[in-house]
């Protein structure tokens, strides 16, 4: 599959933490952590574990800018 | 101002294109370009320019997770 | 690539229109039709034209529910 | 209430599951399950039951498209 | 229509601003103005115009919290 | 930091309830509610708590416009 989404930011699953429905996912990208907040049935039919190769896939539309 | 935003990701703009209402900005995060498409005002607004420093800001829930 | 979105929605690209950064493009999912808000960057990059087999994909945290 | 969001998918509600905020609903959409993630709160408002018949309320700007 | 966002603010439209495919349509909701990135079409089919009573609709999951 | 997202609501925090992974905080805004639905680690992280000045802040691609 190939998808619109502008940005893929590959990297290694540090940490999942599941809740009742929700998980959240940390990817170190590089050296900077990226939380995804997704469903728990996405972290099993992707068999996410830490350690594994995976990318954070974000829409542009989502992405804000901001300066200090 | 401190946001919930799990994610800020620091880099440098590279490029922004206006449209007529939304425009692209294009930030270098160590090497990876994250792509944002904001309002033309944001980009006015903050004042953006090429080459500034800036940081891309995603909410966790709008960051999916894929693997090859 | 597979993608930690639940909502993968196959059909057919019945319409392309493009502004000066961002597209609009709609797909016959079995006789209903979904916009899609992209990047014209998007359009280039994935070589959509109408006719194409495609998919329009959809995180669960963006999807609402309304009742008549 | 009529509103701006591009995409209605009417179906019929098949699976609601409850987390200590978050709620999962699985709506069939003309033989595609759409899953929905939205407040308890909205699940009591709304009065949604397995059974009843519903809609998938999508932004056009949070739909991507794929292609295989 | 009865929707599951949980964020509906009741508002009058103070100005709307049409691109190629995107427009701005800036909301007065209690001398706070909101503005919302929709399409043109959307614009055209609900017929909007300035001076209209309107409604800023906001799912949760696309709210953020900041603090000073 | 400033923020590219054009709607900073600001009012006061009147409720916090949290989930294993996924926290609501409620904003009253000039005596509307706001509702975010933001991680448990950000309500941490910020040290949000009941009775505090909060803004409920949102990006322009994430409002709906309705009419009755």
């Amino acid at each position: 599959m190939k998808i619109s989404a502008r940005n893929v930011l590959k990297g290694k699953i540090v940490d999942i933490v599941k809740g009742v429905t929700t998980a959240h996912v940390r990817i170190d990208v590089g050296g900077t952590i990226v939380t995804a907040s997704i469903t728990n049935e996405s972290v099993d039919d992707l068999g996410l574990v830490k350690g594994m190769t995976a990318s954070a896939v974000i829409k542009s539309s989502d992405v804000m800018v901001a300066i200090d």
